[in-house]
């Protein structure tokens, strides 16, 4: 216990709860004196969160931001169920940015131990970050000689970024678009809110494809919409059971890759739901949150292709990028344009805007294409090596869908029902992943089926993962 | 019109409308091109965007992105009334990022000639931003080998931040709260929605002071809240008028500096105010958007210091450091917390992660406070400035009030009603300003005053915007 000795005196000599210095300060100088000056050398365990809070009578807030800001820098490491310690410092405290490491290079980390492996769908490989090539746009836009870059942003949006992801879409998505149709948000979740609020006055009331992930209805029925479930199935949205007499202003759905799902709805079914779409006066809400990864088949248009007048295309630079940049964006059908810069004014919906203008250059200079190729090829990979892992452990008990497109899949497991037991089970042999009844609005239809996110993981975590599965799914 | 000949021979030769390239990319290289080439010579008079967009039949926004980027490169320069130019290129490119300079150093921009002087409110100087701290803050989130500084924030927000967040408000705003009791928004109205729909599940409806600026009604109604308006006067909310039975669940009170009316609460009101909050079981909404910028009289507490049970304050960063980070904050209750949690959940609040980290930076280096201190030196100036600028050319026709804080004051004008015709007038000598009147929700009480916004304004335009304040009425 050396060195929580160490930490302990160290505080307690030095820890002043008057003086113009915050806790959070202190605490965080202190602990990288001590570890510059050796007094903590590398290896070092220091005490959790918890117990130095209660040891010293800090609030663990303040314990867990300065552990978070270390962790960062890299004076301390974290060690997958054994604690926090001090790194081993080798290199300079900053070391240059290294240039986005190509797929190939990524170092594996060693599967966790006591950590568990996570298949929670939703997040990119973000270790991979092009963060030098990001930083020097925001250099380049730091560098602007106009003030309005630190201004507020226009409401829908800088016009170099609306340009840009206009040129953007034409080159991948087959969307042909002014940079006037396009809203800039924070993301998909601020855009969702951006349509919910436009269409409310329009006329309330939502179709929602079933399952769906939780914030759509969420964040649909804060606005004031009431929900009515639309089933899907193995080929998305089940048209026919669209409702005869819809009481709603819109349909939502995700038709390149459905959520959880995994289908890709058939053109046939494009072409009936934009029919009765025509029928019924509604809008569609085409959430199109990773079609830029496309593993297997052809290419899929976006539904503005088929009804430009009627469909609006909800994208994120979250999944193709990073979550952390809040960058999504709505392509409007150019009727709702003037009703649409009026709600975004109101929602006061400005995006920071040196962020926009740094994204501009990104896309601008060919990075996010260059980016979204480069993680295309990872991401197959990675798909493939988790298909073949399951195959492996589970040979034809399990059937693997919705892996044609993006970062996730459906396992379905035979004669498997995933109740509180096989949760235990799950959560006991350290795996995380969400079933796909999980995102059932209405009765639940897939007893036996995940879905499995594998963008985030490495190659081992995955293959560790799919083990651990079968351990607890009790195949091996 | 030379120039233009060259500019038109230049796209008419070479605009694509196929090809990989966009019109916007091809736009922007070639006019890169001619310029660097001297094809266009620095002040060469380029066509409007109007213009150009009209005769090369490509949309207007393109034109625009293209000049606006050119223009904050430094490629052109557009003269107030008379056009955009090339610019006479002596430095290289890229001149290297000045330091944040003194204020005194600011070089006072010549004022407008044809453009209009305007004093709308609500923007700082952020051309005295400090772009180089700033980036160095990012630079050193760039550096962070962690890579959840990429990924989703938390939804009530980085924990570094909260924590720099509490002490920052314990050093400046004397709030004692805990890292646990902010939550981290996309500035003031993020904050403000955020607020709406935490209290509505509660109880809704809000009482909101009037005068009030205009997203306040509209966000609240937007989320579902009956908006019951109170008289604000020249000491801010006129509390014996407060509904014998509120049908409300909050109370929206800018107290430190009523906006637009500028006058600071005073502690009778205060107590008032706590008092009856507490009788109706409300909770106190305290949208404090610049009580840093505090020119006269002793600083003013927070009303969470009266009842920090019961009040949620609003804080922002867009007006003491720059409005394109997009950063604010509400301090909660700390019995209101839970429930904040969740609705910062439904709402997935979570703002730009590395965004927040290097405010985080920001704050901790103390850059924060060393440019509040700055510009507050700076503000209070450009305060006295306008007022006696008014005095000089209105003698005892106008009353400053509202001025003791912040980057606005209230000019009331003997014997003038702004009515259509006024504004016209004003329109007419190419001054901008908002009337008080403007903020109205019920009867307008203000009919001879302004809300001049003077924190944007360097000295020689607050000069000669009183000159044409005073020529459009009729004064000189």
């Amino acid at each position: 216990m050396e060195p929580l000795w160490h930490l302990r005196r160290m505080l307690w000599l030095e820890l002043r709860r008057q003086g113009p210095d915050t806790l959070t300060r202190q605490l965080y100088r202190q602990l990288v004196d001590k570890i510059l000056g050796g007094e903590l050398p590398g290896g070092t365990r220091l005490p959790s969160s918890r117990e130095l809070a209660a040891e010293h009578r800090i609030a663990r807030n303040i314990v867990v931001a300065v552990f978070e800001q270390l962790l960062a820098e890299g004076y301390l490491e974290a060690r997958a169920g054994s604690g926090t310690y001090v790194a081993q410092l080798r290199r300079p405290r900053h070391a240059p940015v290294p240039s986005a490491p190509a797929a190939e290079a990524t170092p594996p980390p060693e599967p966790h131990r006591g950590g568990a492996v996570s298949f929670i769908c939703g997040s990119p490989d973000v270790g991979l970050f092009p963060r030098a090539r990001w930083l020097s746009c925001l250099r380049q836009v730091g560098f602007f000689r106009d003030a309005a870059m630190w201004d507020y942003a226009p409401p829908t949006g800088s016009p170099a970024l609306r340009a840009e992801i206009a040129a953007h879409l034409r080159r991948t998505k087959g969307i042909d678009c002014t940079p006037g149709q396009i809203v800039v948000t924070a993301g998909t979740t601020a855009a969702l809110t951006f349509v919910a609020h436009l269409l409310k006055h329009r006329r309330p009331g939502a179709l929602v494809e079933d399952p769906v992930v939780g914030f759509v209805p969420a964040l649909l029925a804060e606005a004031g919409h009431t929900i009515a479930p639309v089933p899907a199935d193995a080929s998305g949205l089940v048209v026919e059971q669209l409702p005869a007499k819809p009481r709603a202003g819109m349909v939502f759905v995700s038709p390149a890759h459905q959520f959880p799902l995994g289908a890709t709805l058939p053109i046939p079914r494009r072409l009936a739901l934009v029919d009765y779409a025509r029928r019924h006066r509604l809008l569609i809400v085409e959430d199109d949150y990773d079609s830029e990864f496309r593993h297997e088949g052809a290419p899929v248009d976006s539904l503005c292709r088929l009804a430009p007048e009627r469909v609006l295309h909800l994208g994120t630079f979250s999944k193709c990028l990073a979550p952390a940049l809040r960058l999504g964006y709505v392509v409007l059908p150019a009727a709702l344009v003037p009703a649409a810069v009026e709600t975004a004014e109101t929602l006061h919906l400005g995006v920071s805007r040196y962020t926009q203008e740094a994204m501009a250059r990104f896309i601008g200079q060919g990075h996010l294409g260059r980016h979204i190729a480069r993680m295309q090829r990872l991401y197959r990979r990675r798909m493939l090596r988790l298909r073949s892992a399951l195959h492996a452990r589970f040979g034809d008990a399990v059937t693997i869908s919705g892996h044609s497109t993006g970062l996730h899949l459906v396992a379905t497991f035979r004669e498997v029902r995933f109740d509180s037991a096989t949760r235990a089970r799950l959560a006991a042999h350290g795996v995380a992943a969400d079933t796909v009844d999980d995102f059932a609005l209405g009765r639940p239809r897939h007893p036996g089926a995940l879905a499995l996110g594998y963008g985030h993981l490495a190659p081992p975590e995955i293959d560790e993962g799919a083990r651990r599965l079968a351990a607890a799914i009790g195949r091996s």
